[in-house]
């Protein structure tokens, strides 16, 4: 037999969200375009580590394109250009991410640069780790008679940076559950920022590490007590913390 | 052959978020509890619509528990009293619910009723619609260099009404997206509260009904006419609106 012919019109991108990290809290929708994908560009996050508990990965090319923080990136100009590049070459190219495209995945930019490059693209939702690694730890982002709303909100930049797209003081008098994705790193500096602007430091708070996943870590805290309960522990990414009333339940 | 008998001790309860709408947006870990399942206990949310497409109903039964909106309502205690009954009866009892359980959908309450009368209870995270409807409609909550934060509110409750517990005077200063599920009804007064409170009447908006499924329907507009829109075009339940910089992307 002579080797499969690719259909140039047939390449497309699928950018999937993989969930919070247990392989199981993929998609359906997710799972099957991962079964029919010739490569896949995977993310540090989402369940990549069991890529092959999810799908045959016989015949098919996997490639790691993981910004870890504070660590190696590889530019997402690098990552748009493959996905790019890829599809254009007729194949079946999926880009898994963790937890959901849209929630600091920057799903919209590689969304728009297949759009400029006239390739195809679908996005595929996931489960955010926002809602769900607090929920694995028995924590609702919300409940009925406590809280009505809550702000999934990235901690990568600290409170006050040029690029800080954040009102943490605002986002202190709002009231409802706050959770912080990404923001290990600058904790210290985010809690401090919330108590300045009123909230109070015995509001109860939690942090877990790598929810859902087999090395899942929880601590019950307060937002006073956030920043040394995290550094005490030795927490590292990723992490979600959560801050209010529903921490305590 | 004898009937099966149920073994009292292996009866439990599994919370499973079952997406925004979209019968593949379920995860796997949501997928196989279904297919394990004696009972299942459906809301009109969700894929319960395509629950044969999901699993082989043979031998399952199927209640439907749902609180339509200012329609017929199954009270939550009927509900939790009917998860406990089935579950010490030794049955394995799916409680399938729009989105995720633990966003606005009393899963922490179904969770507490189980514990407290000694029934094992899981919960399966699900595809918000909060995040996944506004994505289905090509709007991101989040994009760097815009908006890094974003918040999800119930509009069950029109702003100032006694139990309500959001500061929407607080979320207009906030200056992230702000993501309203269950705000049909209450449009008019939630964005004349959000404008009163100095959020600017042009900025982007958009409203989707029943995303993720054929019946999707979007339209984009601005904080100062969602309203009318939503008037004009005769949007019901379930939608989701969207206000904020990334309504215009």
């Amino acid at each position: 037999m002579s080797a499969p012919v690719l259909d140039v019109a047939a390449g497309h991108v699928t950018l999937v969200g993989g969930g919070p990290g247990a392989w199981d809290l993929i998609t359906l929708r997710g799972l099957r375009a991962l079964e029919a994908a010739d490569i896949i560009l995977t993310d540090h996050l989402g369940p990549t580590d069991e890529l092959s508990r999810l799908c045959d990965l016989t015949d098919k090319t996997v490639i790691d394109v993981s910004k870890l923080p504070y660590g190696r990136q590889v530019a997402q100009e690098e990552t748009n250009r493959l996905l790019v590049e890829h599809a254009r070459a007729g194949r079946r190219v999926v880009r898994l991410k963790g937890g959901d495209p849209y929630v600091f995945g920057r799903g919209h930019e590689e969304l728009l640069a297949c759009s400029a490059a006239g390739v195809s693209c679908e996005v595929v939702p996931g489960v955010t780790s926002a809602i769900s690694v607090p929920g694995a730890a028995g924590i609702p982002v919300t409940q009925r008679g406590v809280v009505h709303s809550f702000t999934v909100v990235s901690g990568h930049l600290p409170p006050g940076h040029p690029d800080s797209l954040v009102d943490w003081a605002a986002l202190a008098r709002a009231g409802g559950t706050i959770s912080v994705i990404m923001g290990v790193r600058n904790v210290a500096a985010i809690t401090a920022t919330l108590v300045d602007a009123g909230l109070d430091p015995h509001t109860p708070a939690a942090v877990i590490q790598e929810g859902t996943t087999t090395g899942q870590r929880s601590f019950r805290c307060t937002l006073g007590t956030l920043a040394t309960t995290m550094a005490g522990n030795r927490i590292g990414s990723p992490a979600v913390y959560v801050i209010g009333d529903v921490a305590a339940l």
